[in-house]
């Protein structure tokens, strides 16, 4: 089973999706909601803690987690670190291996293209998963990453472009 | 007792200090060195375990970081939030609160000027603490921030302007 999960320092998605074979298998989603935490301590505690439940819940033997690009500030960029940081121990705590995909790998391996946008892998996700909705926006960018970690690691993924084709970064 | 922490993604300082009466007595401190692990993840989770360990093993009360400025560009300053967000969970899974206190001040706080150079800081807190030589660099500054912290937190702290006289910001 593998963990997908995407980061923020007001809301963390996190998606659990099982292989069988080369089809995926949908488990569980949801979006882990800080921002009505009194301080960035106690939202990085709760990101943590939530996932330590999670992983207990669920036992995913991998972890895959969106590579950062970052367009905005400083201030933005330590906030999502933190958050990142957050996440990621939840995950090696549990011995999990944490493996990091470029937004752009993540787009093309889902909806087969590195330019896709946010509804386009809304869509693409509740497709692949046989969901009967497209899940909530957060949610979806961690399915969508676990989705690529999946394809990926099996070499089940199809990618034109040699540059795209190296196995996701263990992080 | 205070913790106080210098987090970065190849060196976090630590340094352990008590307060009695307006004395501030050295406990221990120390250098977390993580470079060598063979990705992120490892060295975010060998940040985290250390400080547990060390929680764990001197009991502080409370712990205190410095705010971050950056200066350097968004990779840089997502590496450093997320060893920001390792220490930081340290500390609240601990049920310790966590104190934030921007670079400026705890230079002013140590050495009776916001912009001390690292070398002042290191002999002031060398003074202050009595120790028998200058501590590393990362430790110094650790050391530092968890010395501010009991100023600041005490209403011992005599620093001139109102501006810089607000208490630690709980984060």
């Amino acid at each position: 089973m593998i963990l997908g999960v995407d980061p923020g320092s007001r809301k963390t998605g996190f998606g659990l999706i099982n292989q069988v074979g080369s089809r995926l298998e949908y488990i569980a989603s949801g979006v882990i909601r800080v921002h009505k935490e009194p301080t960035m301590a106690h939202r990085l505690d709760l990101i943590f803690s939530s996932l330590v439940e999670i992983i207990d819940q669920y036992c995913p033997q991998q972890m895959a987690i969106e590579e950062v690009f970052m367009g905005r500030g400083p201030d933005a960029a330590i906030k999502l670190g933190q958050a990142r940081g957050a996440a990621m121990i939840a995950g090696t705590q549990a011995k999990l291996e944490v493996y990091e995909y470029a937004a752009r790998k993540v787009k093309q391996a889902v909806a087969g293209n590195g330019g896709a946008t946010k509804e386009q892998v809304g869509y693409m996700v509740q497709s692949l998963l046989k969901l009967p909705g497209v899940p909530q926006e957060d949610a979806a960018d961690a399915l969508a990453v676990a989705a690529c970690h999946a394809y990926t690691a099996t070499g089940l993924i199809n990618i034109a472009g040699a540059s795209h084709s190296r196995r996701g970064r263990l992080v």
